[in-house]
């Protein structure tokens, strides 16, 4: 039989390919191209502008990441804000926990909305209760005009910082986030691969640090993101201890997740000796 | 200019490809197929059989975990085999630790030394030091025909459960390991990646299990080998307690490493919940 490939282009020095069986939606959107691939060895995957974003057999790492360290790391979470994560998933593993009140999300893109919809029923669940409020519109907007002192956790999901998700990473936008947030408040990013070069991520280092005083990367397995493991910075202007994280809230919610458990919430803190270089910490 | 890549498939629905600068050695041995590129991304890959071993840029983490988590768990490790590893990295590691007295390199395939030692000086520097006995032969019957209760640590450092590792994945195997060791004796293999499918995951723990009491599997970044983390195992026959470790022989060698440290060391024992669930742990 013929066989089709998705392939995804690293620099033009490395690229990974992935063995399909069909493409079940391929669109422009104002913003991005959004496509959807059924792939033989990770399920449905979600692609924009021809990045992995997410996949059937993957996302849960990621999510649950990004949407439990901040969680239990907090005093007392209730209002939280996700920027990008159209695709719900970030959301879906928020809502495990009973003491959060407010989730907005705020996705530039309605396209990936509806795509997570149709194509992610399993990671999109969440969109639709009554705690969650979704705001289409820009990131950096919302979080500029954005009522000061008010939010207990901002999740900053979003995209490369080349594309729609640029200014994401911009210290401006960093410091927008800090005065959105109550003073014991915490945000998180996914701060791209500790293989990168490392002007990426002292970029991203330098710029989170223009907002905040205490930073904490999180390094994790993602196989279909560039090369296999992925970083996400936990910051705030209250002295983060991720070892003394609130067990009991983590506890009413651990039994249900796939990747974190009472080891893998503080292991992922330590930093190889390389990365710490190249970040300069 | 014309491209050139080498491309890694895995079982027909992922690709990997690098993009070469040059082919600077390929052969047959009596083996495997043996081949040295120049790649943009990674420096220089070692390729047995079409699968890269061995890249300049990131060898450092394989290396690091597979000797020196054993000598440094090790109550008194003196002497020391070595199963596969013919470019010499594990070597390289081990002889950082002065109180290492011998170490046996039980290789298979002499192209594998020879290929080290002319493309890869600063992997296969350590294979000329006199603590080092070269032996190129059979693993498998080297292990079995050893003297019962000889040995400190036994590494096996291998290829894939295919082709000519395949007999040092077994039951057998591992007893065979076993009977070599003191009591007090120490083993670690490279286990393959946790994203695997549980069949040969579970196989491996199942048969490490026949020859050990205690087993403890470490996951780490590899980002040149298939879905980007891989595990280790280490078993013995001694109660396995990691976070215990000997700080002082840890501190005599951590300068020089660049992925391990003291977080590192224990961090990569916290097993996500889903390998534990495929390991049935």
């Amino acid at each position: 039989m013929t066989e089709f490939w998705y392939q995804e282009d690293e620099k033009s020095q490395i690229r990974v390919s992935y063995k399909i069986k069909s493409i079940l939606f391929s669109d422009k959107s104002e913003f991005q191209t959004v496509d959807v691939v059924d792939t033989v060895a990770y399920g449905r995957m979600l692609l924009l502008d021809g990045l992995v974003m997410i996949t059937d057999k993957d996302e849960f790492v990621y999510h649950e990441v990004i949407a439990h360290l901040p969680v239990i790391n907090h005093p007392n979470p209730k209002k939280v804000v996700v920027i990008g994560g159209g695709d719900g998933g970030t959301v879906r593993e928020l809502l495990k926990h009973p003491e959060i009140e407010e989730i907005v999300l705020c996705e530039i893109d309605g396209m990936v909305f509806d795509a997570s919809r149709k194509f992610f029923p399993a990671v999109a669940c969440g969109l639709d209760d009554q705690r969650v409020k979704v705001n289409i519109g820009d990131g950096v907007a919302y979080m500029m005009d954005h009522k000061p002192g008010d939010l207990d956790i901002v999740i900053v999901d979003s995209t490369d910082p080349i594309g729609p998700g640029e200014g994401l990473f911009s210290g401006d936008f960093y410091r927008s986030v800090q005065k959105s947030l109550k003073p014991d408040g915490i945000m998180i990013c996914q701060s791209e691969s500790m293989w990168f070069e490392p002007e990426i991520l002292q970029r991203i280092y330098r710029n989170v640090s223009a907002g905040f005083k205490h930073i904490k990367p999180f390094v994790g397995p993602v196989p279909t993101y560039p090369r296999g493991t992925w970083s996400w910075t936990m910051a705030s202007n209250r002295s983060l201890e991720p070892r003394e994280y609130n067990r009991q809230r983590f506890d009413r919610v651990k039994a249900g997740l796939r990747y974190l458990n009472d080891d893998v919430v503080t292991a992922g803190f330590a930093l190889p000796n390389f990365y710490a270089e190249k970040l300069k910490i």
